[in-house]
């Protein structure tokens, strides 16, 4: 963030296998003032997990009372897990001033770009298809029907790009959190951002 | 720039004593694919100076007769010599995929941008007025009515910085450095400029 101004809500979207939450952790752990926004979740906490920091755990019925609500910037259900952005929260944190990552997927990205809160969001593709295949083998034998569902998956997750703010080939990783980092910082500087800070400097022009 | 991407014009502006020249020539030195632009100008070449590099030199009525042809795309008179940025050797440079940078004054800034060929555009603040003042200082003794000029000049450029896409406050200058470096790392990035690359990669999406 730039002085006295509110915060950036940055989402970070990505094809699977593209090495996105690598990249999302490699940048918040670098840049000051840059946390991951708190998401609600249904799935148990994990021993090394703490309510508010990590997530905020809910009850499924809780869950769906909030979603219900309108209380979700967007939300998604992963393996039988429901995860949240919540609207509040977030405007909270921004109001504060504090500049937001979200690591979501690609619908995801989409309802929060059209949500009431804005977003600078990034595209991270990997450099072809060949690279995101051989990230993902190892998951077991696929038959031929797995895999051109998958290929057909992620081509239409790749082919979103055009809706994003920026677009990343993640072909070498310290490159590609180089330049989502660079986004950021931009990001701040951008005028219309800063036109509190400007003001205060030009009033300190006089004799 | 991005493979096979016309390249981006980024252009550099600062009220005087801001350290605009020193912040450009560190990102250019810093930045690979990252080029000044060669100026027309009718000083005449110093020793160390070649044409064609570091300038375009040319004779007075040769640079006024380009002028009355519009062949610049903003130029300006300094100390008796006059400066200017040519139209056809910047298109030619975009178009070969090279990323050019103008550091110019904020009224060359203005004409760049309402230009045919686009631009980036950067104004650096200084982080108040005092440090402008002793930056400045040490041109010789200056009566009351010359400082109320320098202030006024100062002031109206500043006040320009609405007009630019970015705003960077020179408080230090390797933060500067790195924060205009970045513009340009996230600017290459941007959706609108990588499609070609993208579909590209799309491409390869098949089994």
């Amino acid at each position: 963030m730039a002085e006295g101004n509110p915060g950036i809500l940055f989402v970070l979207s990505a094809p699977s296998g593209t090495g996105k939450s690598t990249v999302a952790r490699a940048v918040v752990g670098n840049l000051k003032e840059l946390e991951f926004s708190v998401s609600y979740t249904t799935r148990p906490p994990r021993p090394d997990e703490e309510d508010g920091k990590d997530y905020h755990f809910i009850e499924r019925q809780r869950f769906e009372e909030m979603v219900e609500a309108g209380a979700f910037l967007e939300w998604a259900e992963v393996y039988g897990n429901l995860y949240g952005t919540g609207l509040e929260t977030t405007r909270r944190a921004l109001a504060d001033g504090r500049d937001l990552l979200l690591d979501i997927d690609i619908q995801g990205a989409r309802k929060v770009r059209k949500g009431p809160l804005g977003s600078v969001s990034v595209m991270i593709l990997p450099p072809d298809y060949a690279t995101l295949e051989a990230r993902l083998a190892g998951r077991g034998s696929e038959n031929e029907q797995e895999k051109h569902l998958r290929l057909a998956e992620a081509l239409a997750e790749a082919g979103a790009y055009k809706d994003f703010d920026y677009m990343v080939v993640n072909d070498d990783l310290d490159s590609t959190i180089l330049v989502v980092e660079a986004i950021v910082r931009a990001e701040r500087r951008r005028t219309e951002r800063c036109a509190q800070q400007a003001d205060a400097i030009l009033a300190t022009f006089k004799l």
